[in-house]
């Protein structure tokens, strides 16, 4: 495998590129383009994990649940990730998915993966009220964060303000258009990345700069590839918001929509945060 | 290590009894009282993979984030588990944890475990608007599963309707007072399992009775072992919704407060459903 990045894949699928290695693992490489305050983004450290799956060639089905926990900081450079299905029923597959640099577990995760059907259907939750997308401005926040400059961010509500504001928000909902950029089709790499691409709700809420990352995440994929891949490269609409703050860590609930009006995925995730 | 129940304890820790091996692998035996449809009750499969880490020698701390997945159907009678630590930190810890019979995984697990400290706090979510549970009768669910009997079970809104029943309920939501049964203190395992004491979401939306379990469950527990340990043995108030069912599955997102109004742990679980 090579280290260089390649300039004719997207970034997206550069950062989530494996190789196989003869004795099964993988090797990937952490992307620049995707750099956080330390290390990867965590959105593509659990696109990288899925994609694992999503490669292998006993892999069944499409992914239904995806639980990535951030065990240690991922150094800029080569990981390593096993990925092992412990179990194939007739139409589902549980697999767990190890990424280690040199002796040290960086991450660890489990997918679900399964066989989809139609069946009855139905979305209790709503579609936020919010203006289509090409009324709403893009928002840089590379000042904040490198990765930033890898997605078309359109906050509806709930940017990241800066620590002059003073007093607390009445709430920490963060509501925004959000797509690759460059465009790029959704798929599952694509998603699984989006369902963490939020701020720490802390700092919404509070709202100050505080020391936070996600350390567990889960993501539910309520679609098949069929109907992700309709969305194409059009922006989907992510909304975000926490339940309870304290004792050094908060949770986040997230919602991933289609334009269309199609919730695309659940997203779940615990975030440590220092004060 | 004896198969037999032991009649001292309460079922609940008869049902989470764990005996070490030689090898540091865990023994454990189903218990007929937390008996489900096919296997035991998920709750207690979850309590017992919680309480792998929480009795190992090595654990740090309390728990803050569980996620449980249901690989295959648990068969009566022994099995086994292996917990890993995967990465311990300062204050933080990652485990892997494996339930098998003979050759078969039939459950895995990853816990995240920290050293908790006091924080900002806030609650966001809001406490359910309810009469106080000895304002509401208790519900016998047995005749439709065994395990129920431990649990004194009291709804203010989302029974298990019977099949008799014209049309969809207008949302899944199903709110009710519960406690164990007999009463026993709160603790991370009775925690754990009431995160997954709720009836399929799919069977309150509809409503009737169909094939479903739950395939993956995470659980973000908000509280430490102190602030547990004041709930002692009343009720707490258990509140559950899905937000999309679909393609044969569908997800639930839970809250678990207490009498006086903590929030005391978040859940959320992808469902299984037929039809």
């Amino acid at each position: 495998m090579s280290a260089n990045p390649d300039p004719a894949l997207h970034p997206l699928d550069r950062a989530t590129r494996l190789v196989r290695n003869p004795d099964g693992s993988l090797s990937g490489h952490t992307d620049p383009a995707y750099a956080n305050m330390v290390g990867p983004f965590g959105g593509v450290t659990a696109a990288v994990m899925l994609n694992a799956v999503l490669t292998h060639p006993e892999r069944l089905g499409d992914p239904v649940a995806l639980t990535v926990n951030y065990a240690g900081a991922v150094a800029d450079g080569e990981f390593r990730i096993d990925a092992v299905p412990m179990r194939t029923n007739r139409s589902t597959q549980h697999w767990s998915i190890t990424a280690s640099q040199g002796e040290a577990v960086t991450t660890t995760a489990t997918a679900f993966f399964a066989l989809r059907r139609d069946t009855w259907s139905a979305t209790e939750s709503g579609f936020p009220r919010v203006p289509p997308a090409d009324e709403v401005p893009s928002r840089d926040s590379s000042a904040f964060t490198t990765w930033t400059r890898c997605y078309d961010m359109r906050f509806v509500k709930g940017y990241l303000s800066d620590d002059s504001k003073a007093g607390h928000e009445p709430d920490s909902v963060s509501t925004l258009w959000i797509r690759d950029e460059p465009p790029r089709s959704l798929d599952f790499v694509a998603l699984a990345a989006i369902c963490d691409s939020f701020f720490p709700r802390v700092m919404i809420r509070r709202p100050r700069r505080v020391p936070a990352g996600t350390v567990s995440l889960t993501t539910y994929f309520h679609s098949d590839a069929r109907q992700l891949a309709t969305v194409g490269n059009r922006h989907v609409l992510a909304t975000a918001r926490a339940s309870r703050f304290g004792l050094g860590y908060h949770d986040q609930s997230a919602e991933i929509w289609s334009e269309g009006g199609a919730l695309l995925a659940t997203s779940h995730q615990v975030v440590y945060f220092k004060e």
